[in-house]
């Protein structure tokens, strides 16, 4: 499925940029890097840059025009920073273009194309695509570095690709630590109001501060071993209260 | 709102770093950047990578700790590649630590810190932090470049704040096209199965056929314009029919 999502970079000038984007790629699941005309390439900025990623620039097709790029593909998103006048659909939202795409993608090729760094795709290129998609950006500032928007775009493909149904990516996790029971809950609770009185905090049991400190304590969601620390906090407090 | 979020990077490596952080902070309306001991700054490499975003970097505060960093800050999220042993409030997704960052971000300072590019944040500066956010990526490759992290989840937060209730951010989207009545739908409809029959492709009325190709048109949702030109084009298909 995400073997399916091709990322195409047209006219790169930096082929830092390439490094880099093969790089955001490769984080992000994606593997299919095609470069159409790129200014310079083969490069050594473009292995440098492209970090352990190295294999997918090793790999990328090198094609002479968009078309050739594209021509197998049933999708086709062009991201673009400005708006054209062409009434091409358009998502506002990359989660929304991801949604779209990871589904076309179980089943066929689809792309995502970049255009140049400083001219972004040409209005011939935007007619090869079948949707348009541009980053929510700052309205002063909102044009991302080439390998940024890459790197944007391949993070939304991703967790598209991981939320769907039946997916069966999970974060990796440590062993999650072992819940207290209710009884030592209740345990740690009379010890900790003992602890209040006997220090003078309390003069007398004051059932709303009692409560509120249990909520504080609940909220923190103690593990078993972290409540066993804190019962042994509070007998050290116990023995040695001053006056003692 | 967006003032208050301030990115701290830890001992950055490589200046260009710093520059390309500044840069990806702009496009997300970010603009507090804290510099922890860089290993090299000013550096001509971070004016060159910030491109447009230059005025954040010369605006960077550069502080001997991360405790400095952070003093004010109400919330402090440690973003961490891998994970820890210590039980800090984790997210697993972006997008929810976004929700709560920009939530604090409301009334007091708050921070996302970054650590170096190779050994990412020490414990110590772990226990300086409120909550850790990672970056869910593939499994057997999953360490972004600094900045492209900083990217990440620059994007998550500022989506956070302009989808917020009451958010007044507006996409900038070109004056949408007027839409044709029903009217001109239904002699659309007729002149299209008029030229259908005309044609010899439907030898009489065939519903079916005629409500399938009404359906598609539909799906594109012409404009008035675009139902002109339609118009237009089977006309123009009526007066030039073979055998005329």
């Amino acid at each position: 499925m995400l073997a399916n999502i091709r990322i195409v970079l047209v006219q790169t000038y930096h082929p830092g940029n390439i490094g880099a984007s093969a790089r955001a790629m490769k984080t992000m699941g994606l593997t299919d890097l095609v470069l159409v005309t790129p200014r310079q390439f083969p490069d050594p900025e473009a292995s440098r840059l492209a970090a352990g990623a190295e294999d997918l620039v090793a790999n990328a097709r090198v094609v002479g025009s968009l078309e050739e790029a594209v021509a197998d593909c049933v999708q086709v998103v062009g991201a673009s920073a400005r708006l054209r006048s062409l009434p091409l659909p358009h998502f506002d939202e990359p989660a929304d273009m991801a949604q779209t795409l990871v589904g076309n993608a179980a089943e066929d090729p689809v792309a995502l194309v970049f255009g140049r760094e400083r001219f972004g795709l040409t209005n011939d290129e935007i007619r090869r695509c079948s949707h348009q998609v541009s980053i929510p950006a700052n309205p002063d500032y909102g044009i991302l570095n080439l390998s940024q928007a890459v790197q944007v775009l391949a993070y939304e493909v991703f967790k598209a690709w991981r939320l769907r149904p039946g997916s069966d990516y999970r974060p990796a996790r440590p062993t999650p630590e072992r819940q207290p029971t209710r009884e030592q809950l209740d345990h740690f609770h009379a010890h900790l109001a003992r602890v209040m009185q006997a220090s003078g905090f309390l003069t007398q049991p004051h059932a709303r501060t009692e409560s509120q400190l249990q909520a504080l304590f609940a909220r923190a969601q103690p593990s078993r071993k972290e409540l066993s620390l804190l019962r042994g906090l509070l007998s050290a407090l116990e023995d040695t209260r001053p006056g003692d």
